[in-house]
C-alpha cells in the first residue's frame, strides 16, 4: 500500500505505537507539539544531521533499513564525539507519496534496531510528502564534561579509534554491485570478491556504528568523529583549537580487507584512509603520555604546520581534503 | 556565484560569523559536533520541522528570505504552543548546487529576521547538497509548566487567539498572482485585488509569526498551534485527551480582508476557517469561567462526540478535516 493510499495520521500513529517511551527524564514524547524532558544536572547535547536521496544515499543500492539505521548512527556518532551519551532522538521523514508503505516499515526497523543499539528514545519529529527520500534526525544527550573540538594543544598525541577507509571503500565496491544488499536479512554475493572479504566494508558503509568514546572522554583534549574524511576532519579540529599537526602516514590504521579491496579497484589505500569519508571512528587528541587502550596514535599536534608524513618520508601540507557538500 | 563553485565550509564560516552567539547557558554552539547547552532547571523542549521545495513551498511564489523566515517561525510555534519559551535553534539546510550563493544569503536574512524576532540562538545544524532545497530546524526552549495536548476536560473552553483561514486564503491568491512577492523588501502588487485588501492574507502565508502566549501558558489545560487547521489540529488535541468538542461555526474570527477575497475567490469563508492550514494562531482549552484577554472562545470541550454547528444550527459530526500529507 502507498503513503498516499494512507495518509500521515495513520503512519504517525503506527510510528507511536512501535516506539513509545516511558522514562522518568520524558515528560511528553511523540503526539505532542514538542517533546518535553526534564534535563539532568549537567550539560546538554544537541546535534542534526540530514540525508537525502542521490547525495546520502541511492536507493539503487541501500536498503530503506539501512538509512533508517544510518540517519540514526551518524547523530549519535557526533553526540559520542562529544564525550556524551545520546539520549532523545527526533526524526523528520520526507518520503514521496509513492513510497511503498512496506518500505517505510523497512526504514523504521532500521531506527528500531539503531535506537535499540544505542539505547535513545524517540520522543518526537515530523512526517511529511516530499519530492525525494530526505530524512533528518536531531539527537540530544548529556555529558558531563563535553569535548569540544578546540581543546588540542601543541605536543598532545593525535589518536583515532579504529581503521580507517573501509567506509569509502565499501562504497566502491557497492557502485561494481550496483544492487542494494540486505546484509541486515542475510542477503550476501561473492562477486567481485568473496563474502568474507567485502563483509565488514559493505557493512561499514551500509549500517556504520557509531564508535561510544567510554574512557576517552575522560582524557581528550578534543575530539571529532571521522564523518567527512580523517585529514578534512582533523583539519577542522585544528581550525577550532587554532594549532597545527604533524600525520604519519603509516601509522593510518587500515584493515587488510580494505587493503585487498582496495588493490583490486585499483585505488590508493592511502588516499581512502586518509580522505575516505563515514568511518565514524573517532579522532582525539590526549596530553602525550596518556596510556589510551583501544586507540592507535597517528601523529601529534604541532604549533600551526599541518603535515603529511608520507610513507617514504616526504612532507606535504594537507588542508581540507575529504568530502565537501556542493565541491 | 553558485554553491558548486564554494563549497561546504566557506558557506559554513559565512554563517558561524553572522550568527555568533555567546550566552551564560551555552557551552559549545556551530562548529563542533553538537551544541552544549547548560540547561536550566525546567523543562525542556524539543521540536523539528522540515520544509521542502514542491511540498511546503513553490519556488515560483516564495522568496528565499520567506522560507528562512518560516522555517523558523514554524517551529517556534510549537514550542509556543506548549507554553513554551524558544532559546536554541539547529538548522538543516540541504540545496542543489546549482543555487546561487545570494539566494542562501537571502534565505539566511529570513533566519536572521526571526531569530532576532524570537531572541533565540543558533548554535549548529548541517549543511549539505540535495536534488530539490529542503530545509529544517530543530529549536529547543524551556517552560516552567509545559502545556501539552492532553488536558483537555469536559466543560472546559475552547478557545483560539486570532483570525482563521488567512494563510489558507493568501495561498490561493499567491497562486493567481503566480510570481513570488518580496514583501520584505517592499515589493506589492495591485491584482485580483487592492494591496491593502491583500496584504495581510499574503503576509500570514508567506512570513508567519508564531503567536506567543504570554498568560495564557498559566490558564490553559491543553494547548496546540493551527498548522493543519482548525479542525484536524482540535481531533488531535481532543484525540490525546481522550474528549469530545462542540464548535460553533459562527464564532470562528475571520478578518474582513479573508472574507472579501474568498468571495472574490468563490471560496467559502468558513470552509477556509475551520480547514485552512498554516495560521500558526494558538488553539487551546481552559476551565470555564477564566478570563482569557485576547482570545475567541469557539466552542467547548464535551465528553466524547465531536460536532461542529453549522451557521443555520444544524450539527454535523468531524473528524481529521485539513492537511494531512500523502493525502
Amino acid at each position: 500500500m502507498k503513503l498516499a493510499d494512507k495518509g500521515e495520521l495513520s503512519l504517525l500513529e503506527r510510528i507511536r505505537k512501535r516506539f513509545k517511551a516511558n522514562a522518568k527524564d520524558l515528560i511528553a514524547g511523540i503526539g505532542d507539539d514538542s517533546a518535553a524532558i526534564f534535563p539532568l544536572d549537567r550539560a546538554l547535547l544537541l546535534t542534526t544531521d540530514l540525508m537525502t536521496e542521490g547525495v546520502h544515499f541511492d536507493l539503487d543500492f541501500s536498503t530503506y533499513f539501512q538509512i533508517g539505521f544510518k540517519i540514526i548512527s551518524v547523530n549519535v556518532s557526533d553526540i559520542y564525539a562529544m564525550g556524551g551519551t545520546p539520549r532523545f532522538v527526533l526524526l523528520d521523514v520526507a518520503a514521496p507519496g509513492a513510497t511503498d508503505d512496506s518500505m517505510l516499515d523497512s526504514f523504521f526497523d532500521g531506527v528500531r534496531k539503531a535506537i535499540d543499539r544505542y539505547k535513545v528514545l524517540l520522543v518526537g519529529g515530523d512526517l511529511s510528502s516530499s519530492m525525494v527520500l530526505t530524512v533528518s534526525a536531531t539527537v540530544a544527550g548529556y555529558a558531563l564534561r563535553p569535548v569540544t573540538r578546540s581543546g588540542a594543544r601543541p605536543g598532545d598525541g593525535i589518536f583515532v579509534t579504529g581503521s580507517l577507509g573501509d567506509s569509502a571503500c565499501g562504497l566502491e565496491l557497492l557502485k561494481i554491485i550496483n544492487r542494494p544488499i540486505a546484509v541486515e536479512s542475510g542477503d550476501r554475493m561473492n562477486r567481485p570478491l568473496s563474502w568474507a572479504a567485502m563483509r565488514p566494508l559493505l557493512i561499514r558503509h551500509l549500517l556504520p556504528e557509531a564508535r561510544r568514546p567510554g574512557k576517552i572522554s575522560g582524557v581528550a583534549s578534543a575530539m571529532i568523529d571521522v564523518s567527512d574524511g580523517l585529514l578534512i576532519d582533523l583539519w577542522r579540529l585544528c581550525e577550532e583549537s587554532g594549532v597545527g599537526a604533524r600525520v604519519f602516514m603509516r601509522r593510518l590504521p587500515v584493515s587488510p580487507q580494505m587493503k585487498k579491496a582496495a588493490t583490486f579497484l585499483n585505488l590508493d589505500p592511502d588516499f581512502l584512509a586518509s580522505s575516505g569519508g563515514e568511518d565514524y571512528e573517532l579522532l582525539f587528541t590526549a596530553p602525550r603520555g596518556r596510556k589510551i587502550a583501544n586507540a592507535h596514535c597517528i601523529g601529534e599536534i604541532t604549533d600551526s604546520e599541518r603535515i603529511v608524513v608520507e610513507r617514504d618520508g616526504t612532507e606535504r601540507p594537507f588542508s581540507h581534503e575529504g568530502y565537501q557538500h556542493w565541491r
